[in-house]
């Protein structure tokens, strides 16, 4: 039997990356015995560089806490569930101009930010996302209208921002989601590109997607993605965020997840629900599995990225093969932890 | 050792669903003998109704027996691909009004035809989709072109269409798509929706979704699927078969899949990729991880359909829970087999 301190302690080591922590750290968990586990994990994308200005790493890490704590709050109001405390986390930084997902999405190769989200639940395996739309202020919640509110899993374009709109979720006029840093990012794209370097839309600096993962006190899973895409895309391009079991999944009986990378190679390889399946038919830990899976990746073009998982004993892992992933989690507790750079 | 003649007879028998030889069909094969094994197997659609005139039922077959020889012929070309194949077959049902998908596709809500395809291939993982595309002849060659000449996977809508027209495919007007049989059932479901049976949707009719798997010469699986989805569907609906390990995939190590049923479900259970991660980590074989992927849906909201799978070895498996699925196949020696109804 593990003491609170100790399962906490373990926690923390694990995401400090101590090895011989880290095999532990997957090992089913006493049971019966009530612990600190982890009940929301968090990326706000695998595309860091490493040579960030400290400064920016610390304010892109305040606003994350800050949506760790403000998904921590749904999930403690009465009746909370794991569906809220993803919504709650993600509309933050869906709102913070720092990601790339909601105000901050990059822009497309026409000067516009055209958004995708997705969000799914354990228990029942429903379903909703949104792609490829530029009116909505935060397309999680429209993904959640779509699971909650409509027959269909995965809407697009205007017919989704139509459904959105009758749903009640927030219209903004495209101009809402402008941001000069963005703007200036698609700028030297596109003189990339006249100068034929046609791969520069797989620079990583453009992988801030964001997702959420939370367990709730029913014991239920659930995921969140949202993201702007890639900068410069084009032909109405879908990533794999809003497609599930590619970037987004949630399953009870094994785990959540959310992806962030080059989306197209994480569709080919149907990353979320590989780290499921690897799980139910495989029988590896979370760790395992999600750790394979990214080293399962092919490096050409480009399988780079990370992707977090959660399971149902509030065990986590969030493995990266980039610079640095912005990540971090909330312990039953409370105590809200995030990170950058360092061990995976 | 099995003879040619005995494999052949095999195959026969089981698709005739005589099951003690169900059970041994789904074994591996005698390795080191050039065998009878399938080459190409297409559906034509789950939604087939119980009581389809003998004259109509036999109409369908002797298409998809087209498709199969039209497949088929390419694939004996020199350097004909399993790529090749699919795409060759699945622009016959798409000419053809009978199926669901490209002329002959149901209408949305707005009356239009709207349609979805992909195109994966087992070797390297590569994949092309379009969906919501509404001037494309042929979407499965869209699909394709995706998966060649762009960076992407996923293209949707008016993106889709400008990406597809610059690769040079087939352009039509949108009235290509109307067929009266459809144009009626639209305005069926229409009537129905305004006496409040909201569940019209879900008319098992309306599962007319076509796909194709091939296994060539140099033992590379590819799958395809095209469809135009749900008749009275909304708001820019995507259903599953444009959505790789949904409706759709190909993995050289363990199997091509193609689905067609009630795709929001195919969607949450990542019904094609189940099929394959049941053989690769679940050590089940294929014929086993169809029919428990079918099985394993959940029976509301009408985890109903069909799926059909092909592995490197020649080994089919064709499970369906309606009431009949249009359904064939070809074996290396050319010989062309279709059913309907009777044995899953």
């Amino acid at each position: 039997m593990r003491t609170l301190a100790g399962t906490a302690l373990l926690t923390v080591l694990a995401i400090l990356g101590i090895s011989a922590t880290c095999a532990d750290y997957s090992a089913p968990s006493d049971t019966g015995e009530p612990g600190v586990k982890v009940v929301l994990v968090m990326h706000g994308g695998a595309g860091v560089p490493a040579k960030m200005s400290p400064a920016l790493v610390k304010k892109h890490e305040a606003v994350l806490a800050q949506a760790l704590r403000t998904g921590y709050a749904a999930l403690q109001k009465p009746g909370g569930t794991s569906v809220d405390a993803v919504e709650a986390a993600i509309r933050v930084l869906e709102d913070s101009p720092l990601f790339n997902a909601g105000k901050g999405a990059v822009f497309n190769h026409d000067g516009r930010n055209e958004l995708d989200a997705a969000i799914m639940e354990g228990k029942e395996h429903r379903a909703g996302a949104v792609a490829n739309v530029h009116i909505l202020k935060n397309p999680i919640s429209a993904a959640r209208a779509v699971m909650e509110h409509s027959k269909h899993v995965l809407l697009v374009g205007r017919g989704a921002e139509l459904f959105a709109t009758t749903q009640g979720c927030t219209v903004v006029d495209p101009s809402y989601f402008w941001t000069k840093e963005r703007w200036r990012e698609l700028q030297r794209a596109l003189e990339e590109e006249k100068k034929g370097h046609a791969e520069v839309f797989l620079d990583r600096r453009h992988f801030g997607t964001v997702g959420a993962l939370a367990l709730d006190r029913e014991g239920n899973l659930a995921a969140g993605t949202s993201t702007g895409g890639l900068t410069n895309k084009r032909f109405g391009r879908v990533g794999d965020s809003p497609l599930i079991g590619a970037g987004t999944y949630a399953d009870n009986a094994t785990c959540a997840v959310s992806g962030t990378g080059h989306g197209e190679v994480f569709i080919r390889y149907t990353v979320a629900a590989d780290v499921a399946a690897r799980i139910r038919y495989g029988k590896q830990s979370l760790r395992e599995a999600a750790q394979a899976v990214l080293d399962g990746l092919p490096k050409e073009p480009g399988g780079v990225g990370g992707l977090i998982a959660l399971d149902r004993r509030g065990h986590l892992a969030m493995p990266y093969n980039t610079d640095g992933m912005f990540r971090g989690y909330v312990t039953s507790d409370g105590k809200v932890y995030t990170a950058t750079y360092g061990s995976k």
